[in-house]
């Protein structure tokens, strides 16, 4: 049986995690929770999942929770309470689902604590994927990606020599808005920006898809993924999100990951890598499809996926620019004080203002973070 | 560097295998080569490649090569030539691209002699599944499957246990004749029937492929080389060729290996593996193809796989039946003896008054195929 915890349980990703723990509970036991202020939902999954931990954002938060937990369940509360579900369980399997930057030093410490890493928390590669992976390396830890991109290369290279790798492709499905051109971008509402043809996600991740920054956030993890140079890296746009991405060999072979866009496949692979085990979730029909459709990244239409591919190649501290600047942008934008385009603006000016510096250790990160973030409330 | 011998060196598979050696002269070289009566062609092969021994068809054959091969290459003839070929030099890998029965013998052969098996004769695994797997099993040595369907799944397989498989699917072009209705078969010819939109093969092939015995034929190949059951086993429309083939696995998640279509990328495979090397073929461009179409199979269109599937299920003697009906029907179909929807009336017929056997040696499998062929020739 897998012991597994989860950073960020009452998220969209949190939650499919505990659907697939319910699904196959034989298979995986829960012994560790992470949840920010929804306190209900926390409630609801530790009365059915019986961790022995749980962590909240802030006391007040415990306080709230405390006395409808089972009994024994101990409570602990913000970023050391984070780190003591990341690293203070008994737990085979650490799901990094939790948003943002908090998410680097947690992973950091269940890496350190031996713990194989679900990693879905995009921050950990993108602004400390060289020491991420270094520490990992050191520890012999497996950092299994959980993003059906990721889990798709990471399940093409199955049993393959990665020397043998020619192109890695990360497929994107365009976003909310892949049908409109630039000048129609001028005007668009939250609302809009919210509806995702394909995928079923939090607010933050959806804009990033609509604006392509999701994908520009992916390729600089698949690089330290898969230990690839950025000119292996190629996005081509496909519309069905059947494809889940693809990698070439030396030989000009292409083995490809397929799948109805399901986040449960991906995250099942991590829970249960390197066996595979049955998802509730639909089979893949492709004579029902029909037609699957490709066509060029065309990075005109989408400067921020340009912009991620320069500061991937800059490297050091341009990545966590990139990162948190968007992130103020793109919450700047869902609270009504930009429009959809001044994203792109906002993370075009603060790289632009940035001067790279090395990156060796979680502070300058964090002094980094906190220079664009300033920088991109107010441009 | 890998020694291989190559059963059919004038052929499709033969001259493109020979390619891949001239490719990479420093990864392999020619030990044996055996062919059939292209007398000029062989010559030519011996000249370039420098095998210690060439096999021909017949004497004939043999007194016409023998003053034009370089000096020191030994020439034999005849069944058991071909056997010298396939087990009596110092290759590595075997390269089956024979075509019909007389493969049989030679491939057993070879596996005797501990050679790993580069298999491109249907004929072996779809009249002698269980006896050439087998064989296989207790000398420990690989069959490497060259077929761009067979050769897509083994690489879908790569590292994954085979229990998780759940189903696999081929993927057939619709042949020469896709477009057409049934009634719009009625009075096609053979030049159009040779007109294969995907792949340059031989006649033989093409005219299987538009009938759908090319595919009934790896479907019974796919039974035995990845131990799978036929309901495991599924057949779909995919026009392009560009996705060869594809595996299910439990968890719902589909690997799929693609490629343009050209043979060298699965004789490369089984060439090198397991590591995979550069080969002389172009690279795929999703986004220049634009769209990739799929459709159900239609065993009303296609009664000749309904009908390999049924003697597939049979098992024993019926998919050697199959195959040798259906040789003959091809071979009258394109001397003009016969219609184009003749040939499945013949099969049909054939296999209706086949009473089935076990098949525990070769010797039943040649009468069974004689008694086959002889019906074959008369109805």
């Amino acid at each position: 049986m897998k012991k597994i915890s989860i950073l960020g349980s009452t998220g969209s990703i949190g939650t499919q995690t505990l659907d697939i723990v319910a699904h196959d509970s034989e298979r995986y036991k829960v012994v560790g929770l992470s949840a920010g202020k929804n306190t209900d939902l926390l409630i609801e999954q530790a009365k059915r999942f019986r961790p022995a931990l749980v962590s909240m954002a802030s006391k007040a938060d415990v306080e709230a929770v405390r006395p409808h937990l089972p009994p024994g369940t101990r409570v602990v509360h913000g970023e050391e309470g984070l780190i003591e579900v990341a690293a203070g369980t008994d737990a085979d399997v650490v799901v990094t689902a939790i948003m943002g930057s908090r998410g680097l030093p947690a992973t950091l410490a269940a890496i350190n604590a031996g713990k194989t890493i679900g990693l879905a928390n995009k921050e950990t590669l993108v602004t400390a994927g060289h020491i991420v992976m270094e520490r990992a390396r050191q520890r012999g830890v497996a950092i299994l990606p959980i993003d059906s991109e990721h889990s798709a290369i990471f399940q093409c290279l199955n049993g393959e020599d990665r020397k043998s790798i020619k192109q890695i492709t990360l497929t994107a499905s365009g976003g909310s808005f892949r049908d409109r051109t630039r000048d129609q971008l001028a005007g668009v509402t939250v609302d809009e920006a919210l509806n995702h043809p394909n995928w079923s996600m939090g607010a933050k991740i959806t804009i990033d898809s609509a604006t392509m920054v999701n994908k520009g956030l992916e390729v600089i993890e698949a690089r330290w993924l898969f230990d690839v140079t950025y000119d292996q890296i190629e996005v081509i746009i496909h519309p069905e999100s059947i494809i889940h991405s693809y990698v070439e060999f030396t030989d000009h072979s292409v083995i490809a990951q397929l799948g109805l866009p399901d986040m449960r496949v991906p995250i099942q692979y991590a829970l249960s890598y390197p066996e595979r085990n049955a998802t509730p979730t639909q089979r893949l029909n492709l004579a029902q499809i029909g037609k699957l459709h490709f066509r060029e990244m065309d990075f005109a239409r989408y400067p921020c996926l340009r912009l991620a591919f320069e500061c991937g190649r800059l490297g050091q501290s341009a990545p966590a620019v990139f990162n948190a600047a968007n992130e103020v942008a793109v919450a700047r934008f869902l609270k009504g004080e930009i429009t959809f385009l001044d994203i792109e603006r906002i993370l075009e000016t603060v790289i632009d203002r940035h001067e790279v510096t090395d990156i060796n250790d979680l502070q300058t990160i964090e002094e980094v973070d906190a220079w664009a973030r300033k920088l991109a409330e107010s441009v």
